[in-house]
């Protein structure tokens, strides 16, 4: 892993009702290299911030103190239906994340994207079980009912949840390799799904025929 | 899911360097049923605890004032290494654990569970990149190269990483039924590898032929 170059700074944002999954998933793929990314939580104030499922992450620093990251990722979480109506939080999103080099979001963080803007003129999946309320937010988004994850030019959407890491693999294999992907899903002993077509989940939730 | 029953105490055990995804996969699964399960961490104190990959989690409770849970979660994790020697946190971990209900581990979690004299006498798995130092710790510990996780009495043990979502709902399946362990999966769109003998990653570091 010589020559890895500049780390990329990936941040994510917590929010209350956040996701575990959603947020850790990828965040131990990126940290399985340590010398190319570095990895800052981000939240309504340096501290703990609860997710869904009740546990706390640590934000190491506020929206409005978080410096420009390389790469956003917006989780997703029962804590995204106050977010989506939150005028305030998706104008600084909207501001802090615009102009990343790369914009991510797994589940119901698309919601999120969208009601900032951010989805505007992309394509774009999400979370399966959320499908239709999801599809209500943003405009012009075009919202794909069944891939694991789609990428348009530089924003990367994920579907529900264990999907995040399957995204996050090929983000790593497009900034990098795929080998290096390869080998980031070896050491995390995780099977993964290359193919962003691969998506059970959407006629399992009776977005697409069986 | 009516008549859950009694809520089982899910307590993941946290110490610097623990690895993201042992904690958050397992965690996160569990939380989809949040009226069967709660879920602490624990520390060496209240306050953040430092990940291997950086970001901190949030503990709730030292290990000292803990209160016994139904089920102990032991992370692996770089901090691992200074954990099989820590004879003060080994007693700990011995007295704390030894009379739970469910013990298990993932990753070089369980290195730290048989340096604890927990896995005495059982049959157990851990991490293949790291095998050949987890089986130098405990004494007859009758450790299991290929397998995605193992399931001894109520020792639970994994291979490395993302393996631990495997055995959680397998545990959730024991503890629940399968269409429940199902049905978890499904919501976190997760494609769950049901045999506990699914393990590539034996073969691909060395441990048995390919």
């Amino acid at each position: 892993m010589a020559d890895a170059g500049p780390r990329r700074d990936v941040a994510a944002v917590l929010f209350d009702g956040f996701e575990l999954l959603d947020v850790f998933g990828p965040l131990e793929l990126f940290g399985v290299l340590h010398d190319r990314f570095s990895l800052t939580l981000v939240g309504p104030a340096a501290g703990g911030v609860r997710s869904a499922q009740g546990p706390a992450a640590l934000a190491s620093t506020s929206y409005e103190g978080a410096p420009e990251p390389d790469i956003v990722l917006v989780p997703g979480g029962i804590g995204t239906r106050a977010l989506v109506e939150d005028r305030s939080f998706l104008g600084w999103l909207a501001s802090w994340a615009g102009q990343a080099p790369v914009v991510a979001s797994v589940c119901t963080g698309s919601a999120v994207l969208a009601s900032a803007g951010l989805l505007d003129g992309y394509r774009a999946t999400s979370n399966k079980r959320a499908f239709a309320s999801v599809r209500a937010q943003g405009q012009g988004v075009e919202w794909v009912p069944q891939a694991r994850w789609v990428e348009d030019r530089n924003r990367w959407t994920s579907s529900g949840v264990a999907a995040g890491m399957d995204m996050t693999l090929a983000l790593i294999a497009r900034l990098y390799s795929d080998a290096l992907a390869s080998e980031v899903a070896a050491r995390a002993e995780l099977e993964w799904h290359r193919d962003p077509n691969w998506d059970p989940f959407a006629a399992l939730n009776g977005l697409v025929d069986p």
